[in-house]
């Protein structure tokens, strides 16, 4: 396999209502079949029905959903632009889970909840340097 | 909040097998106090110990955990390049959920869980090109 995620697909509960949710926060995408793409970079996040999902997957969803065990980090240039995308999410009806504090790492950084229990990671990571394009690369720890 | 996902976290029970089985597959990282970074695109993959992770996120982890709602893509360029994606997962432990077969949208597509649960589509589309390095383009619907 070459080291790529084409999509990250999200189940949903209610299509209207997720998608609304990511436009607030500027997440703009295109509606087709009662799917959501969202253009991230080469890839795309993807909002589709959970039960249409688990259906495709082949993966029964009969179990109480908890901690889904992912979580999206999206990083940011300064800490205050962590402050503010958590807030915004806040206002958008996110549930934050841990409000913005400093990391083991050095950095700073708050998570929250969408409106379906996904998790999303803001921080600024002085460590990971962003490029002009929002890209990320991960340092040679090895030079460290 | 600019279109882009940083970084994807899995959390997984035990971290050298969940290296050794993304290893088997291609996926090469570094790891730096018990955790696995790698490199995919702009982006990276990262491999936690679930149990830092909900830590770290203020969740609790304290429900069975089922389907976890989240779908990573990996696009590929064939019908072939699926079926031998999905044969190599299979043959490093993943549970294969759905055998490769065509879907409604015209490509060839398969399923599997990794070995801490999480849901991997190994797709061929030929509505959604691949770049040379890769990256994927949502067309424009619009046009379609």
């Amino acid at each position: 396999m070459e080291h790529r995620v084409s999509l990250i697909t999200l189940g949903v509960a209610d299509i209207p209502r997720a998608r609304a949710f990511y436009q607030q926060l500027g997440w703009e995408g295109q509606e087709t079949q009662e799917t959501v793409f969202i253009q991230a970079g080469g890839m795309a996040l993807v909002l589709w029905g959970r039960d249409k999902l688990a259906r495709d997957c082949g993966i029964a969803d009969d179990q109480p959903s908890g901690f889904s065990g992912v979580v999206l980090a999206h990083n940011v240039r300064s800490d205050a632009e962590v402050d503010q995308v958590v807030a915004a999410a806040e206002g958008a009806g996110a549930t934050v889970t841990k409000a913005p504090a400093r990391t083991f790492y050095g950095g700073y950084a708050g998570y929250f909840m969408d409106l379906d229990g996904h998790v999303w990671e803001i921080a600024y990571n002085p460590g990971f340097p962003l490029a002009e394009d929002g890209s990320i690369t991960i340092p040679d720890f090895s030079k460290a």
